[in-house]
Protein backbone atom coordinates (compact mmCIF):
# COMPACT_ATOMS: atom_id res chain seq x y z
CA UNK A 1 0.00 0.00 0.00
CA UNK A 2 1.11 3.39 -0.67
CA UNK A 3 0.27 6.28 1.69
CA UNK A 4 0.33 10.26 1.37
CA UNK A 5 2.38 12.14 3.69
CA UNK A 6 3.33 15.80 3.40
CA UNK A 7 3.14 16.12 -0.45
CA UNK A 8 4.79 12.80 -1.06
CA UNK A 9 3.17 9.01 -1.74
CA UNK A 10 5.55 6.82 0.66
CA UNK A 11 4.93 3.01 1.04
CA UNK A 12 3.00 2.25 3.78
CA UNK A 13 5.66 0.79 6.31
CA UNK A 14 7.53 4.07 5.71
CA UNK A 15 4.70 6.33 6.41
CA UNK A 16 5.63 7.44 9.42
CA UNK A 17 5.79 11.57 11.59
CA UNK A 18 8.20 12.87 13.94
CA UNK A 19 7.53 11.71 17.39
CA UNK A 20 8.12 16.00 17.99
CA UNK A 21 5.11 16.39 15.79
CA UNK A 22 2.27 18.03 17.52
CA UNK A 23 -0.65 14.99 16.50
CA UNK A 24 1.64 12.53 18.39
CA UNK A 25 2.36 14.36 21.46
CA UNK A 26 -1.02 15.60 22.04
CA UNK A 27 -3.39 14.54 19.13
CA UNK A 28 -3.11 18.46 18.33
CA UNK A 29 -4.99 17.45 15.01
CA UNK A 30 -7.94 17.68 12.62
CA UNK A 31 -9.47 14.21 10.68
CA UNK A 32 -11.94 12.75 8.72
CA UNK A 33 -12.57 9.40 7.28
CA UNK A 34 -14.41 9.54 3.66
CA UNK A 35 -15.48 7.06 1.33
CA UNK A 36 -14.65 6.80 -2.25
CA UNK A 37 -17.19 5.49 -5.41
CA UNK A 38 -15.97 4.18 -8.51
CA UNK A 39 -13.15 6.54 -7.57
CA UNK A 40 -14.84 10.09 -6.57
CA UNK A 41 -14.93 11.19 -3.13
CA UNK A 42 -18.88 11.21 -1.58
CA UNK A 43 -19.99 14.04 -0.19
CA UNK A 44 -16.14 15.47 -0.32
CA UNK A 45 -17.51 19.08 -0.01
CA UNK A 46 -19.27 18.50 3.13
CA UNK A 47 -15.73 16.79 4.59
CA UNK A 48 -13.75 19.51 3.43
CA UNK A 49 -15.27 22.34 4.77
CA UNK A 50 -15.85 20.11 8.08
CA UNK A 51 -11.99 19.48 8.49
CA UNK A 52 -11.70 23.11 7.40
CA UNK A 53 -13.48 24.51 10.38
CA UNK A 54 -12.54 21.81 12.98
CA UNK A 55 -8.68 23.42 11.74
CA UNK A 56 -10.25 27.32 12.73
CA UNK A 57 -11.54 25.91 15.89
CA UNK A 58 -7.42 24.69 16.66
CA UNK A 59 -6.17 28.16 15.72
CA UNK A 60 -4.74 27.05 12.04
CA UNK A 61 -6.93 28.44 10.01
CA UNK A 62 -4.98 27.64 7.05
CA UNK A 63 -3.83 24.31 7.65
CA UNK A 64 -5.88 22.40 5.02
CA UNK A 65 -3.73 22.59 1.70
CA UNK A 66 -5.51 24.19 -1.41
CA UNK A 67 -4.65 20.03 -3.10
CA UNK A 68 -5.53 17.82 -0.46
CA UNK A 69 -8.17 17.03 -2.84
CA UNK A 70 -5.47 15.87 -5.79
CA UNK A 71 -3.46 14.36 -3.01
CA UNK A 72 -6.09 11.82 -2.02
CA UNK A 73 -6.53 11.16 -5.91
CA UNK A 74 -3.04 10.11 -6.50
CA UNK A 75 -2.59 7.84 -2.99
CA UNK A 76 -6.30 6.30 -4.54
CA UNK A 77 -4.47 6.06 -8.05
CA UNK A 78 -1.02 4.80 -6.83
CA UNK A 79 -2.86 1.58 -4.77
CA UNK A 80 -5.52 0.93 -7.37
CA UNK A 81 -8.36 1.49 -5.69
CA UNK A 82 -11.59 2.87 -6.62
CA UNK A 83 -14.17 1.86 -3.83
CA UNK A 84 -12.20 2.59 -0.67
CA UNK A 85 -11.80 4.27 2.60
CA UNK A 86 -10.02 7.44 2.78
CA UNK A 87 -8.87 8.68 6.52
CA UNK A 88 -7.23 12.48 5.99
CA UNK A 89 -5.38 13.85 9.15
CA UNK A 90 -4.17 17.67 9.56
CA UNK A 91 -1.90 18.13 12.35
CA UNK A 92 -0.06 21.23 13.61
CA UNK A 93 2.90 19.52 12.54
CA UNK A 94 6.61 19.74 14.74
CA UNK A 95 6.70 23.76 16.44
CA UNK A 96 9.39 24.78 18.39
CA UNK A 97 8.24 25.79 22.26
CA UNK A 98 6.01 24.01 24.58
CA UNK A 99 2.25 23.51 24.25
CA UNK A 100 1.35 27.03 23.44
CA UNK A 101 0.77 26.59 19.68
CA UNK A 102 3.09 29.10 17.62
CA UNK A 103 1.37 30.82 14.71
CA UNK A 104 3.40 29.54 12.09
CA UNK A 105 1.93 26.13 11.28
CA UNK A 106 4.07 23.79 9.00
CA UNK A 107 1.04 20.81 9.34
CA UNK A 108 1.46 17.82 8.72
CA UNK A 109 -1.00 16.32 6.22
CA UNK A 110 -1.52 12.26 6.11
CA UNK A 111 -3.67 10.07 3.80
CA UNK A 112 -4.22 6.64 4.65
CA UNK A 113 -6.86 4.55 2.03
CA UNK A 114 -7.87 1.17 2.21
CA UNK A 115 -9.79 -1.17 -0.34
CA UNK A 116 -13.81 -0.98 0.79
CA UNK A 117 -16.12 -2.68 -1.02
CA UNK A 118 -18.91 -0.25 -3.08
CA UNK A 119 -22.25 0.08 -1.07
CA UNK A 120 -25.70 1.02 -2.98
CA UNK A 121 -28.74 -0.72 -4.19
CA UNK A 122 -26.63 -3.70 -5.26
CA UNK A 123 -23.48 -3.23 -2.87
CA UNK A 124 -21.53 -4.86 0.26
CA UNK A 125 -22.45 -3.09 3.64
CA UNK A 126 -19.13 -2.78 6.16
CA UNK A 127 -21.34 -4.10 8.90
CA UNK A 128 -22.80 -7.72 8.66
CA UNK A 129 -25.39 -7.47 11.74
CA UNK A 130 -27.68 -5.10 12.75
CA UNK A 131 -25.84 -3.35 15.52
CA UNK A 132 -26.10 -3.95 19.02
CA UNK A 133 -26.03 -1.34 21.48
CA UNK A 134 -25.16 -0.52 25.20
CA UNK A 135 -25.13 2.59 26.88
CA UNK A 136 -22.01 3.70 28.89
CA UNK A 137 -21.36 5.09 31.52
CA UNK A 138 -18.60 7.56 30.37
CA UNK A 139 -20.08 11.03 29.64
CA UNK A 140 -19.34 12.67 25.99
CA UNK A 141 -17.21 15.65 26.40
CA UNK A 142 -18.92 18.73 26.53
CA UNK A 143 -18.80 21.72 24.45
CA UNK A 144 -17.36 23.95 26.34
CA UNK A 145 -14.84 21.87 26.55
CA UNK A 146 -14.22 20.55 23.30
CA UNK A 147 -16.01 22.00 20.75
CA UNK A 148 -18.15 19.00 19.74
CA UNK A 149 -18.47 20.10 15.95
CA UNK A 150 -14.19 19.56 15.78
CA UNK A 151 -13.33 15.74 14.30
CA UNK A 152 -10.27 15.79 16.23
CA UNK A 153 -7.55 13.41 16.44
CA UNK A 154 -8.36 13.36 20.65
CA UNK A 155 -10.37 10.32 20.99
CA UNK A 156 -9.91 9.15 23.81
CA UNK A 157 -13.56 10.18 25.03
CA UNK A 158 -14.87 7.17 22.54
CA UNK A 159 -12.42 4.52 23.26
CA UNK A 160 -13.18 4.75 26.54
CA UNK A 161 -16.40 4.00 25.96
CA UNK A 162 -15.29 1.11 23.63
CA UNK A 163 -13.17 -0.02 26.62
CA UNK A 164 -16.25 -0.62 28.54
CA UNK A 165 -18.30 -2.13 25.83
CA UNK A 166 -15.13 -4.79 25.69
CA UNK A 167 -15.21 -4.87 29.57
CA UNK A 168 -18.69 -5.82 29.03
CA UNK A 169 -18.53 -7.96 26.37
CA UNK A 170 -18.96 -12.42 27.21
CA UNK A 171 -19.12 -15.33 24.41
CA UNK A 172 -22.51 -14.51 23.69
CA UNK A 173 -22.98 -10.52 24.04
CA UNK A 174 -20.89 -8.59 22.07
CA UNK A 175 -22.13 -5.34 21.71
CA UNK A 176 -20.65 -3.10 18.26
CA UNK A 177 -21.24 0.72 19.70
CA UNK A 178 -21.30 2.36 22.95
CA UNK A 179 -24.31 5.15 23.44
CA UNK A 180 -23.11 7.98 25.76
CA UNK A 181 -25.00 10.39 27.26
CA UNK A 182 -24.19 14.16 27.68
CA UNK A 183 -23.32 16.01 31.10
CA UNK A 184 -27.38 16.29 31.90
CA UNK A 185 -27.71 12.52 31.18
CA UNK A 186 -29.30 13.53 27.81
CA UNK A 187 -28.41 10.64 25.14
CA UNK A 188 -25.72 11.72 22.78
CA UNK A 189 -24.11 10.24 20.24
CA UNK A 190 -22.13 6.92 19.42
CA UNK A 191 -18.38 6.34 20.14
CA UNK A 192 -18.58 6.99 16.05
CA UNK A 193 -21.72 7.11 15.01
CA UNK A 194 -24.95 9.02 15.24
CA UNK A 195 -28.03 8.23 16.23
CA UNK A 196 -31.87 8.51 15.19
CA UNK A 197 -35.05 6.72 16.34
CA UNK A 198 -38.33 6.42 15.36
CA UNK A 199 -41.55 6.84 17.75
CA UNK A 200 -45.13 7.22 16.71
CA UNK A 201 -44.20 8.23 13.17
CA UNK A 202 -41.75 10.70 13.91
CA UNK A 203 -38.03 10.30 13.14
CA UNK A 204 -36.04 11.97 16.47
CA UNK A 205 -32.65 12.79 16.30
CA UNK A 206 -30.69 14.35 19.37
CA UNK A 207 -30.07 18.13 18.65
CA UNK A 208 -27.17 19.88 17.67
CA UNK A 209 -24.73 21.10 20.79
CA UNK A 210 -23.83 18.07 22.07
CA UNK A 211 -22.75 15.68 19.59
CA UNK A 212 -20.58 15.92 16.28
CA UNK A 213 -22.83 16.24 13.42
CA UNK A 214 -21.96 13.89 11.80
CA UNK A 215 -21.92 14.02 7.31
CA UNK A 216 -24.36 10.55 6.97
CA UNK A 217 -26.61 12.63 9.72
CA UNK A 218 -27.14 15.89 7.80
CA UNK A 219 -28.02 13.45 4.37
CA UNK A 220 -30.13 11.32 5.91
CA UNK A 221 -32.06 14.19 7.69
CA UNK A 222 -32.41 16.22 4.47
CA UNK A 223 -33.37 12.96 2.75
CA UNK A 224 -36.19 12.73 5.99
CA UNK A 225 -37.60 16.17 5.21
CA UNK A 226 -38.48 15.74 1.58
CA UNK A 227 -40.70 12.78 2.85
CA UNK A 228 -44.55 12.80 4.88
CA UNK A 229 -43.37 11.88 8.07
CA UNK A 230 -42.17 14.39 10.91
CA UNK A 231 -38.36 14.60 11.39
CA UNK A 232 -37.43 16.03 15.17
CA UNK A 233 -34.56 17.02 17.37
CA UNK A 234 -34.60 17.29 20.43
CA UNK A 235 -32.89 16.28 24.28
CA UNK A 236 -33.84 12.48 24.74
CA UNK A 237 -33.39 9.99 27.68
CA UNK A 238 -32.05 6.61 27.68
CA UNK A 239 -36.01 5.01 27.81
CA UNK A 240 -37.20 7.39 25.02
CA UNK A 241 -34.38 4.87 22.36
CA UNK A 242 -35.03 1.76 24.22
CA UNK A 243 -38.53 1.81 24.19
CA UNK A 244 -38.10 2.86 19.94
CA UNK A 245 -40.23 1.52 17.13
CA UNK A 246 -37.22 1.86 15.09
CA UNK A 247 -34.15 2.88 15.57
CA UNK A 248 -30.37 3.36 13.31
CA UNK A 249 -27.13 4.45 13.95
CA UNK A 250 -25.42 6.41 10.92
CA UNK A 251 -21.37 7.32 10.24
CA UNK A 252 -19.56 7.39 6.78
CA UNK A 253 -18.42 3.40 7.02
CA UNK A 254 -21.87 1.95 8.28
CA UNK A 255 -24.18 4.48 6.30
CA UNK A 256 -27.73 3.55 7.94
CA UNK A 257 -27.15 0.68 10.26
CA UNK A 258 -30.08 -0.77 12.47
CA UNK A 259 -30.00 -1.43 15.73
CA UNK A 260 -30.85 -4.32 16.78
CA UNK A 261 -31.34 -4.20 20.46
CA UNK A 262 -30.18 -1.54 22.56
CA UNK A 263 -29.02 -2.57 26.16
CA UNK A 264 -30.66 -5.63 25.57
CA UNK A 265 -34.10 -4.28 24.45
CA UNK A 266 -34.91 -5.61 20.95
CA UNK A 267 -35.24 -2.38 19.06
CA UNK A 268 -35.00 -3.24 15.49
CA UNK A 269 -35.70 -1.63 11.90
CA UNK A 270 -38.89 -0.74 9.96
CA UNK A 271 -40.93 1.03 7.42
CA UNK A 272 -38.52 4.65 7.85
CA UNK A 273 -35.55 3.14 8.17
CA UNK A 274 -35.91 0.79 5.54
CA UNK A 275 -37.16 3.77 3.05
CA UNK A 276 -34.11 6.00 4.03
CA UNK A 277 -31.71 3.20 3.93
CA UNK A 278 -32.92 3.04 0.01
CA UNK A 279 -32.89 6.41 -0.51
CA UNK A 280 -29.74 6.67 0.60
CA UNK A 281 -28.44 3.86 -1.27
CA UNK A 282 -29.98 5.94 -4.17
CA UNK A 283 -27.57 8.27 -3.84
CA UNK A 284 -24.40 5.91 -3.61
CA UNK A 285 -26.27 4.72 -7.03
CA UNK A 286 -25.54 8.44 -8.02
CA UNK A 287 -21.59 7.80 -8.24
CA UNK A 288 -20.66 4.93 -10.71
CA UNK B 1 20.51 14.17 19.74
CA UNK B 2 19.07 10.96 20.03
CA UNK B 3 15.42 9.62 21.52
CA UNK B 4 14.57 6.26 22.23
CA UNK B 5 11.99 4.62 20.03
CA UNK B 6 10.82 1.12 20.69
CA UNK B 7 13.75 -0.42 22.59
CA UNK B 8 16.70 1.54 20.59
CA UNK B 9 18.55 4.73 20.58
CA UNK B 10 17.70 6.68 16.97
CA UNK B 11 18.68 10.15 15.98
CA UNK B 12 16.11 12.70 16.81
CA UNK B 13 15.35 12.86 13.26
CA UNK B 14 14.50 9.24 12.54
CA UNK B 15 12.98 8.95 15.74
CA UNK B 16 9.28 8.40 13.96
CA UNK B 17 6.21 6.17 14.83
CA UNK B 18 3.91 5.01 11.77
CA UNK B 19 1.20 7.36 10.77
CA UNK B 20 -1.28 4.04 11.90
CA UNK B 21 -0.08 4.39 15.21
CA UNK B 22 -2.96 4.75 18.10
CA UNK B 23 -1.09 7.17 19.34
CA UNK B 24 -0.90 9.33 16.17
CA UNK B 25 -4.36 8.62 15.19
CA UNK B 26 -6.47 9.34 18.35
CA UNK B 27 -4.57 10.23 20.67
CA UNK B 28 -4.42 7.26 22.27
CA UNK B 29 -1.05 6.89 24.97
CA UNK B 30 0.10 8.11 28.35
CA UNK B 31 2.37 9.73 29.18
CA UNK B 32 4.66 11.78 31.95
CA UNK B 33 7.10 14.42 32.23
CA UNK B 34 10.09 14.33 34.53
CA UNK B 35 12.96 16.06 35.15
CA UNK B 36 17.08 14.69 35.92
CA UNK B 37 19.07 15.95 38.15
CA UNK B 38 22.44 14.74 38.36
CA UNK B 39 21.77 12.11 36.16
CA UNK B 40 19.03 11.21 38.26
CA UNK B 41 15.22 11.16 38.03
CA UNK B 42 13.32 13.11 40.44
CA UNK B 43 10.24 11.43 41.91
CA UNK B 44 10.73 8.40 39.56
CA UNK B 45 8.45 6.61 41.42
CA UNK B 46 5.34 8.42 41.62
CA UNK B 47 5.88 9.39 37.85
CA UNK B 48 5.96 5.59 37.16
CA UNK B 49 3.06 5.12 39.27
CA UNK B 50 1.11 7.82 37.58
CA UNK B 51 2.21 6.42 34.32
CA UNK B 52 0.67 2.80 35.09
CA UNK B 53 -2.59 4.16 36.14
CA UNK B 54 -3.37 6.41 32.84
CA UNK B 55 -2.22 2.91 31.07
CA UNK B 56 -4.82 0.95 33.61
CA UNK B 57 -7.34 3.76 32.74
CA UNK B 58 -6.92 3.30 29.05
CA UNK B 59 -7.13 -0.22 29.63
CA UNK B 60 -3.57 -1.80 28.35
CA UNK B 61 -2.56 -2.42 32.19
CA UNK B 62 0.77 -4.08 30.62
CA UNK B 63 1.92 -1.43 28.88
CA UNK B 64 4.36 0.29 30.87
CA UNK B 65 8.04 -1.76 29.81
CA UNK B 66 9.63 -3.16 33.33
CA UNK B 67 12.91 -1.31 31.82
CA UNK B 68 11.70 1.71 30.78
CA UNK B 69 13.92 3.56 34.04
CA UNK B 70 16.86 1.60 31.97
CA UNK B 71 15.71 3.13 28.42
CA UNK B 72 15.51 6.41 29.80
CA UNK B 73 18.44 6.04 31.74
CA UNK B 74 20.69 5.31 28.12
CA UNK B 75 18.79 8.17 26.29
CA UNK B 76 20.14 10.48 28.88
CA UNK B 77 23.52 9.54 29.02
CA UNK B 78 23.56 8.77 24.59
CA UNK B 79 23.18 12.20 25.26
CA UNK B 80 25.82 13.15 27.98
CA UNK B 81 22.64 14.81 30.00
CA UNK B 82 22.76 15.36 33.38
CA UNK B 83 20.15 17.82 33.83
CA UNK B 84 17.36 17.07 31.24
CA UNK B 85 13.61 17.07 30.92
CA UNK B 86 12.23 13.54 30.15
CA UNK B 87 9.34 13.07 28.36
CA UNK B 88 8.02 9.61 28.22
CA UNK B 89 5.32 8.20 26.13
CA UNK B 90 3.49 4.79 26.08
CA UNK B 91 0.77 4.40 23.43
CA UNK B 92 -1.46 1.29 21.84
CA UNK B 93 0.70 1.10 18.99
CA UNK B 94 -0.56 -0.29 15.86
CA UNK B 95 -3.44 -2.56 15.86
CA UNK B 96 -5.85 -4.32 13.50
CA UNK B 97 -9.51 -3.30 13.20
CA UNK B 98 -10.74 0.04 14.39
CA UNK B 99 -11.77 1.98 17.18
CA UNK B 100 -12.06 -0.63 19.41
CA UNK B 101 -8.82 -1.32 21.19
CA UNK B 102 -7.57 -4.54 21.13
CA UNK B 103 -6.49 -6.85 23.81
CA UNK B 104 -2.91 -7.68 22.52
CA UNK B 105 -0.85 -4.29 22.84
CA UNK B 106 2.50 -4.13 21.52
CA UNK B 107 3.09 -0.43 22.88
CA UNK B 108 5.10 2.38 21.43
CA UNK B 109 7.69 3.40 23.63
CA UNK B 110 9.49 7.03 23.38
CA UNK B 111 11.77 8.62 25.21
CA UNK B 112 12.54 12.57 24.36
CA UNK B 113 15.08 14.16 26.11
CA UNK B 114 16.50 17.67 26.29
CA UNK B 115 19.08 19.89 28.68
CA UNK B 116 17.52 21.35 30.96
CA UNK B 117 19.47 22.97 34.00
CA UNK B 118 19.44 22.26 37.41
CA UNK B 119 17.55 24.11 39.63
CA UNK B 120 17.24 23.74 43.70
CA UNK B 121 18.66 26.34 45.58
CA UNK B 122 22.14 27.80 43.48
CA UNK B 123 20.15 27.05 40.15
CA UNK B 124 18.23 28.56 37.40
CA UNK B 125 14.37 28.54 37.05
CA UNK B 126 12.87 27.62 34.05
CA UNK B 127 11.08 30.54 34.33
CA UNK B 128 12.52 34.19 34.16
CA UNK B 129 9.26 36.05 35.69
CA UNK B 130 6.61 35.24 37.90
CA UNK B 131 3.54 33.77 35.80
CA UNK B 132 1.30 36.19 34.45
CA UNK B 133 -2.49 34.21 34.55
CA UNK B 134 -5.56 34.33 32.53
CA UNK B 135 -8.65 32.43 33.67
CA UNK B 136 -10.30 31.08 30.05
CA UNK B 137 -13.82 30.23 28.55
CA UNK B 138 -12.51 26.73 28.24
CA UNK B 139 -13.42 24.37 30.60
CA UNK B 140 -11.98 21.12 32.29
CA UNK B 141 -13.29 18.05 30.88
CA UNK B 142 -14.67 16.21 33.29
CA UNK B 143 -13.62 13.13 34.87
CA UNK B 144 -17.40 11.27 33.85
CA UNK B 145 -16.06 12.15 30.16
CA UNK B 146 -12.29 11.44 30.54
CA UNK B 147 -11.10 10.41 33.75
CA UNK B 148 -9.14 13.32 35.27
CA UNK B 149 -6.28 11.33 37.10
CA UNK B 150 -4.87 9.54 33.70
CA UNK B 151 -2.33 11.77 31.80
CA UNK B 152 -2.82 11.10 28.21
CA UNK B 153 -2.24 12.19 24.58
CA UNK B 154 -5.53 14.26 24.30
CA UNK B 155 -4.16 17.29 25.49
CA UNK B 156 -6.42 19.41 23.12
CA UNK B 157 -8.78 20.92 26.43
CA UNK B 158 -5.54 22.48 27.29
CA UNK B 159 -4.20 23.72 23.93
CA UNK B 160 -7.62 25.20 23.10
CA UNK B 161 -7.50 27.20 26.69
CA UNK B 162 -3.76 28.45 25.12
CA UNK B 163 -5.06 29.52 22.28
CA UNK B 164 -7.70 31.48 23.83
CA UNK B 165 -4.52 33.44 25.47
CA UNK B 166 -2.57 33.41 22.22
CA UNK B 167 -5.85 35.35 21.20
CA UNK B 168 -5.88 37.87 23.57
CA UNK B 169 -2.51 38.54 24.21
CA UNK B 170 -0.86 42.00 22.78
CA UNK B 171 2.27 43.57 22.85
CA UNK B 172 1.88 44.48 26.30
CA UNK B 173 0.00 41.46 27.64
CA UNK B 174 1.34 37.83 27.55
CA UNK B 175 -0.39 35.72 29.76
CA UNK B 176 1.76 32.54 30.33
CA UNK B 177 -0.45 30.24 31.67
CA UNK B 178 -4.63 29.77 31.15
CA UNK B 179 -6.49 28.80 34.35
CA UNK B 180 -9.47 26.61 33.69
CA UNK B 181 -12.95 26.12 35.64
CA UNK B 182 -14.99 22.75 35.98
CA UNK B 183 -18.33 22.50 34.69
CA UNK B 184 -19.70 23.94 37.94
CA UNK B 185 -17.64 27.14 37.10
CA UNK B 186 -15.15 26.57 40.04
CA UNK B 187 -11.03 26.83 39.34
CA UNK B 188 -9.66 23.56 38.44
CA UNK B 189 -6.39 24.10 37.12
CA UNK B 190 -4.24 25.26 34.71
CA UNK B 191 -3.21 24.17 31.21
CA UNK B 192 -0.07 22.30 32.31
CA UNK B 193 -0.08 23.19 36.04
CA UNK B 194 -2.05 22.95 39.45
CA UNK B 195 -3.06 26.21 41.56
CA UNK B 196 -2.07 27.13 45.01
CA UNK B 197 -2.93 30.24 46.92
CA UNK B 198 -2.81 31.63 49.92
CA UNK B 199 -5.88 33.50 51.80
CA UNK B 200 -5.31 34.87 55.43
CA UNK B 201 -2.37 32.15 56.46
CA UNK B 202 -4.41 29.22 55.02
CA UNK B 203 -2.95 27.49 52.20
CA UNK B 204 -5.50 26.88 49.62
CA UNK B 205 -5.68 24.74 46.74
CA UNK B 206 -8.66 23.20 44.55
CA UNK B 207 -9.54 19.72 45.70
CA UNK B 208 -8.81 15.98 43.31
CA UNK B 209 -12.07 15.57 41.31
CA UNK B 210 -11.77 17.83 38.66
CA UNK B 211 -8.00 18.12 38.50
CA UNK B 212 -5.02 16.38 37.20
CA UNK B 213 -3.28 15.56 40.82
CA UNK B 214 0.54 16.82 39.93
CA UNK B 215 3.36 14.97 41.34
CA UNK B 216 4.47 18.56 42.25
CA UNK B 217 1.07 19.66 44.19
CA UNK B 218 1.29 16.39 45.82
CA UNK B 219 5.16 17.39 47.38
CA UNK B 220 4.18 20.66 48.07
CA UNK B 221 1.14 19.31 49.74
CA UNK B 222 3.39 17.15 52.08
CA UNK B 223 6.15 19.72 52.48
CA UNK B 224 3.14 22.07 53.74
CA UNK B 225 1.91 19.41 56.13
CA UNK B 226 4.85 19.54 58.11
CA UNK B 227 4.29 23.42 58.82
CA UNK B 228 2.63 24.99 61.05
CA UNK B 229 0.04 27.14 58.80
CA UNK B 230 -2.91 25.55 57.94
CA UNK B 231 -3.47 23.51 54.30
CA UNK B 232 -7.01 23.12 52.28
CA UNK B 233 -8.14 22.11 49.54
CA UNK B 234 -11.84 22.53 48.07
CA UNK B 235 -13.62 24.32 45.83
CA UNK B 236 -12.72 27.96 45.27
CA UNK B 237 -14.23 30.64 42.69
CA UNK B 238 -11.89 33.08 40.24
CA UNK B 239 -12.79 35.90 43.23
CA UNK B 240 -11.18 33.92 46.08
CA UNK B 241 -7.84 33.66 44.43
CA UNK B 242 -8.35 37.25 42.65
CA UNK B 243 -8.49 38.42 46.07
CA UNK B 244 -5.90 36.26 47.46
CA UNK B 245 -2.33 37.44 49.57
CA UNK B 246 0.27 35.14 47.63
CA UNK B 247 -0.97 32.79 44.54
CA UNK B 248 1.45 30.21 42.49
CA UNK B 249 1.80 27.65 39.98
CA UNK B 250 3.00 24.04 40.05
CA UNK B 251 4.54 21.88 37.48
CA UNK B 252 7.63 19.53 36.76
CA UNK B 253 8.99 22.16 35.07
CA UNK B 254 8.60 24.96 36.44
CA UNK B 255 8.22 23.83 40.12
CA UNK B 256 6.81 26.30 42.18
CA UNK B 257 6.15 29.38 39.91
CA UNK B 258 4.66 32.40 41.64
CA UNK B 259 1.47 34.43 40.42
CA UNK B 260 2.58 38.48 39.47
CA UNK B 261 -1.36 38.74 38.44
CA UNK B 262 -4.32 36.91 37.67
CA UNK B 263 -7.21 38.58 35.33
CA UNK B 264 -4.81 41.95 35.72
CA UNK B 265 -4.97 41.84 39.27
CA UNK B 266 -2.17 41.55 41.55
CA UNK B 267 -1.23 38.92 43.59
CA UNK B 268 2.50 37.90 43.90
CA UNK B 269 4.59 35.90 46.21
CA UNK B 270 4.57 36.13 49.72
CA UNK B 271 5.62 34.46 53.10
CA UNK B 272 4.12 30.94 52.72
CA UNK B 273 5.07 31.08 48.78
CA UNK B 274 8.47 31.42 49.60
CA UNK B 275 8.87 29.55 52.66
CA UNK B 276 7.91 26.32 50.73
CA UNK B 277 9.95 27.18 47.45
CA UNK B 278 12.97 27.13 49.54
CA UNK B 279 11.59 23.46 51.23
CA UNK B 280 11.16 22.23 47.40
CA UNK B 281 14.80 23.05 46.63
CA UNK B 282 16.03 21.73 49.59
CA UNK B 283 14.30 18.43 48.34
CA UNK B 284 16.13 18.78 44.45
CA UNK B 285 19.79 19.86 46.50
CA UNK B 286 19.09 15.95 47.86
CA UNK B 287 19.99 15.17 44.66
CA UNK B 288 23.21 16.20 44.55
Amino acid sequence: MYYHVNGKLVASEDATVSVRDRGFRYGDGAFETIRAYGGELFAWTAHRQRLTTTCETLGMADAVPDDLGERIDATLEANGLADAYVRVSVTRGVQPGKLTPGHEVDPTVVVVVKELPRSGRDGTSVWEEYATVQSVGTRRIPDDAVPVDAKTHNYLNGILARVELRRAATDSYQPDEALLRDADGYVAEGATSNLFFVEGGTLKTPREGTILPGITRNIVLELAEDETFPVETGRYTLDDVRSADEAFLTNTTWELRPIERIDGIDVGDGPITNLLARLYDGIVERYY
